[in-house]
């Protein structure tokens, strides 16, 4: 029974390839989607001849992290992701004592793990890969599936009819609640998601509560959020809390900080969930001890992997905490990742966000991930369950080159085309 | 790349074996060790043809549930391991009604998760054959080993000369620091430890605190632990820990309950520890709330498995709390299991406990697991490194049909020798 033939599976290095894809111009309360999201892919090399994908921000300051990283662990076991973690905190220790800043979330986040953020599309492929070997889905290596397919939710924004200077895209406007039921109405349609999110924080709080009861209206019994990116005063935050109660599932991130959250938390009506004021681990014990939050939302790009989300999930059933997941603009990969790990996650048991539909290209071949009924079945195949189309990949990378973004800058953007534009926070 | 050989590894059903093999009277503040301990043997049958092993307490209610669960996961993946626990949880909700008191512990962990002390005899042995089917050690299962052996401490115990009508055991008689010391100087020249705990609330405190003394002369710069199983009220607890400021690495358990814990704590000089206030997930965020322990002993036989002892990790890791490692009297399969994954924890820190040094019998095949320097190397083969010895096991299963023993009790035992032998908690 017992063998002696333990193979290590080598890594040889990184392919670190930085992408741009188009990307419609959505509002927010920093400002707007700029016409391109930044991604980076990583194809990690073995010397078994197996490759695993990751996909993660591609902002200047983390692909050069990125790739320090790809150099610390080539020699390292794909399976030794406790000495692979190590590693890379060893390899960017000076880095990080001068900025600690979360990347790709245009300021939205301002704290997290460089380390789990630079680990994460590391550890996803290191999953890619001994999923290939075993045959096996990445989801077996979280504990096995729970359900068969992940549900989504519709995550609505404010938005222009398009970029400036550009045709409309599909989507067309939406500023206002009609123009925001429609735009619901549309990729409900399309993806049959069984949940709704609006992304606020743009307009003042009265129209976007407006909004909230528009689409409640539209949409009866459908489960309902409204994340404005903490643009509220704790005063503000209570007054729409008290103004949607029994309309909002949760309320996301009204007011900044785990002081002002507690304090919006003991007044309003519905939980309030996170995806700004707990992004790391170590914001876990004091918001359990300031109660600041009911809801968690996950997202393995800045929470260090799969295993570490899991870790996450765990923390959140021990604490008596609930659990959903974020999305920022992402490609197949990362919604590859996000299924397997939904699906391996008992108390994950609000539909996840995603930007999917915003979306027109992508780097994974055609087909693996399918929404239906709104959401997306845990791929049955070996690894992630996407394999890279190496043209569409290297387009996507032309266009970075092209695009001339390097840094996800929303505000900025937004002060190109109205100059008045300020950043307030909290805005009302 | 993305293949589709994905193939369950079913369990075909579980061989359970009760085992009994001598242990020498140890005592404790129950009463002491019976002439024989008992464990389960699990050897876990697929289609596959492997076998993976698992070990837990025999006692039997517990048999009676290992049954049960085995019976109901019989036909699952040994990679499903999130449904392992799902079913085992529903095939156990009519039973756990009535009773959730921990199981081989003497009454001296008086909750836990009967769901999780189940599950982990099954988990481990689904990782051992996960580790045989891929090539690699169980380790690698958990993120690889951070260190290539485990350390332990000596677990010293006062102790008889003898089980009442036996021979003298080797190690003699042990009823004071002379005693003690003698008992820690032999073990310690056998294997090397370079921690010793003092297993203490047999003598009143005044006694223990002139033990540990002795020990820090005899050991000089030896870390040591004191471990009185919640004799002591609240004021001797603080007593005691003030009288050992400076000698003590941490106190265990001095009092009961995580009040009178969390009065302790805010007094005493050095952390305290724990394996009876917290020793399941639901104890955790009052643990945390209150301040009760500043160390959680692990113990994978009642956490629920390797996976959910790391989640443990995790949770210590995220809330400040250190971690060590509790041992009950155990044999080989269970000393793997412990290894495995205390070589791939990372914040392990502390050497953690074992009766190892006071069996004599075994069921593994001789030789897997040495302990050289007071540690144990974390083996490199396949699975968790251990073989079943078959004539071992028959032997071992024919004296527990032999010794009559079917639950353990210290208490009972205690009181057939020194009738006027009384339950007191906490005694001083």
């Amino acid at each position: 029974m017992v063998e002696q033939r333990t193979t290590p599976i080598r890594i040889t290095g990184a392919r670190i390839t930085p992408v741009a894809f188009a990307d419609p111009p959505l509002l927010n309360t920093v400002g707007v989607h700029q016409p391109y999201a930044l991604r980076a892919i990583i194809q990690l090399d073995t010397d078994a001849g197996l490759v695993g994908l990751g996909e993660t921000y591609a902002d200047s300051r983390h692909l050069a992290r990125l790739n320090a990283a790809a150099e610390a662990i080539t020699g390292l076991d794909v399976f030794a992701l406790n000495a692979i973690r190590a590693t890379i905190a060893v390899a960017l220790a000076d880095d990080l004592k001068s900025d600690t800043a979360a990347v790709g979330t245009a300021g939205m986040i301002t704290t997290a793990s460089a380390v789990d953020q630079v680990l994460s599309p590391f550890e996803v492929a290191c999953l890619d890969i001994q999923g290939h070997w075993l045959g096996r889905p990445v989801s077996d290596l979280l504990g096995g599936k729970v359900r068969d397919a992940v549900p989504f939710s519709a995550y609505l924004f404010y938005k222009w009819a398009a970029h400036p200077g550009q045709e409309p895209d599909r989507f067309g406007e939406a500023l206002d609640p009609a123009g925001l039921v429609a735009q619901a109405r549309r990729i409900i349609d399309e993806y049959g998601f069984t949940a709704i999110k609006l992304k606020g924080g743009v307009f003042p709080p009265e129209e976007e509560m407006a909004a909230i009861e528009a689409l409640a209206e539209a949409f009866p019994g459908m489960p309902l959020r409204l994340d404005p990116n903490a643009a509220w005063t704790p005063q503000t935050s209570v007054k729409v809390a008290s103004g949607l109660a029994g309309i909002l599932q949760y309320l996301e991130d009204p007011t900044p900080g785990l002081d002002a959250m507690a304090e919006v938390a003991q007044q309003a009506p519905m939980p309030l969930a996170t995806n700004m004021c707990v992004v790391a681990f170590d914001q876990l014990a004091p918001a359990v001890a300031k109660g600041s939050v009911k809801v968690v939302l996950s997202d393995h790009h800045y929470w260090g992997g799969l295993h570490r989300s899991r870790l996450l999930a765990g923390i959140c059933e021990t604490f008596g905490l609930g659990l959903s997941m974020h999305s920022n603009s992402h490609l197949g990969i990362s919604l590859a990742a996000m299924v397997h790990l939904a699906g391996a996650t008992p108390n994950l048991t609000y539909a996840c966000d995603t930007h999917w539909p915003w979306k027109t290209e992508d780097v994974v071949t055609d087909g693996a991930l399918r929404f239906v009924d709104g959401a997306v079945a845990v791929p049955t195949t070996s690894g992630l369950g996407v394999e890279i189309d190496e043209d569409a990949l290297a387009a996507l990378h032309e266009q970075y080159l092209r695009c001339g973004i390097r840094d996800r800058d929303d505000t900025g953007y937004m002060q190109s085309v109205h100059p008045d534009f300020e950043l307030a926070g909290p805005r009302w």
